[in-house]
């Protein structure tokens, strides 16, 4: 189970998405339970090629800190397992037609595309419960304190719930008929996205016990790349090549999005997010060696294609 | 805080859904909340003047052991509104037009015909993670140890998950397609209602502290009265009163519902049932007067018009 020291991003992000896959695979129980059409649903949207940024995040943020080296990662890989179940949960929903309506995601059909509106629905719904069972799963050997779990599951309930995620989608669907402005775009990619991935460094930094000092830099680094992640995203959108998106480019302007460069324009909103990364990365000063993933990713998210 | 003591089912339930509702209001933020249509989406079907049945049943089970006598209801009051919002957010999500497709509940408009689809499926998306975030929450008096707390967050999801909840609603969707016959009818009640409502009641007795033996008795019942609940909603909807029940009766049958009636016809149906009720009360025949609100209930499950 021990994973792979660090040798480039590309490398790391790929061993670590590995590891993720299998974690992912082995807590799933297999398309043949019945009924087999919920699992089918819930593993074709799991497993249709993510990249895993968010448990990824999770897993990176302990290694920072140290304090994971050959010591036992089930509580930390949990946790990330469930952020990347929550992550697809929310696209599931998102792509919906009462929502964006969107017919691919990942260059494959969406899910109800593939299985109907109401399994989608379903399936959305069970992988959003699957995390928290996982969560609060008494089989698995789990590392951390019982104090610990019930904070990492309310940390990541509050950056999912109606305060967090939730607000950033409501405002997303009726931002399409509002004048896109600085605020309402900043609120909407806080919420929609920033906040989980926060969640992501968070839980792992905590499941990790990093002390208070570590856990605000690991906080601030998480909330920049969390919002830059987002930025990112729709200047791929707006720029972006299909062929590498799997998706629509365009999409976003078409529609009447708030996105940053529909409000900043495609240069301002790239130079938004290269002072994000930046500004990350040097909030891991005090940070040695062991945090490189996380200053490697903090990059890779403003050089990404897809 | 403390609640009246037991004098008559009737009275039971209106004066435990009356402290439920009250706890319910003071978790959730005020409808004035950013962005208000999710938070107003989430108050109105959630106060739509449901009959608190699971969050009830949390709390008779607790009471049932004599555990709890001025005692702190905090953990368990906290149990029972998660409860609530789950089999609320259940609700909003099986009436969207994917789904049951109905346009009333409880007498008024449906979630998505009052706000549309895309608020509706975030709403009930929302009251999911909120349930699990307010069994999580660290601000709250708990009086339960962290290791009970994620003990009741694990058998809530797992009756609400993929496994439990999820794949009743899935096989009702799918049923309508297929000859009812008594193993898929007995499946879909089982997974669709028994569980959560069984779930509700070992909640309240592990938060309780119930002995092995009490646990047990009280899982039974859990049980019982869970599938016979949803055979008395089968009753209803084939034979009930339309202005009592708030949406059509006779709805089930139309559209080819794998329901009790269907499959047993309405004379078996209501034999079925009162087995059921018969066994839970059985079930509960080493405990003392404290159970009589839990005896009364199973009777009410039977005798309730709406």
């Amino acid at each position: 189970m021990a994973p792979e020291p660090f040798s480039s991003p590309a490398q790391y992000l790929a061993d670590r998405k590995a590891l993720i896959d299998e974690v992912l695979n082995r807590f799933l129980p297999p398309c043949d339970t019945y009924p087999p059409i919920i699992y089918e649903a819930v593993r074709y949207s799991l497993f249709a090629g993510g990249k895993r940024i968010r448990p990824i995040l999770c897993l990176a943020a302990a290694e920072a800190t140290g304090k994971t080296a050959g010591g036992d990662l089930s509580a930390i890989l949990q946790a990330a397992c469930a952020l990347e179940m929550i992550h697809t949960y929310s696209l599931i929903h998102d792509d919906l037609p009462a929502l964006d309506n969107d017919d691919y995601r990942r260059g494959i059909p969406t899910s109800h595309k593939r299985f109907g509106e109401d399994i989608a629905i379903l399936a959305g719904d069970a992988l959003l419960t699957e995390a928290f069972k996982l969560l609060s799963d008494p089989g698995l050997s789990s590392s951390a304190k019982p104090e610990i779990r019930l904070e990492v599951i309310n940390i990541i309930a509050r950056a999912a719930g109606i305060g967090g995620m939730i607000s950033g989608q409501v405002m997303d669907m009726k931002a399409e008929a509002l004048k896109p402005e600085p605020n309402l775009v900043y609120f909407i990619h806080q919420k929609k996205t920033a906040e989980l991935i926060q969640a992501s460094v968070h839980t792992g930094a905590i499941l990790a016990g990093a002390p208070a000092e570590e856990l605000l830099a690991l906080l601030k680094y998480g909330g920049k790349i969390g919002l830059c992640f987002q930025i990112a995203d729709d200047i791929l959108n707006a720029a972006g090549d299909e062929a590498l998106l799997g998706k629509a480019a365009g999409s976003d302007l078409a529609r009447g999005k708030a996105t940053f460069p529909a409000v900043f324009g495609l240069e301002e909103s790239r130079r938004i997010a290269e002072t994000l990364v930046r500004e990350a990365i040097e909030s891991l000063g005090a940070f040695d060696c062991q945090a490189e993933p996380l200053r490697g990713i903090a990059s890779f998210i403003l050089t990404r294609k897809s």
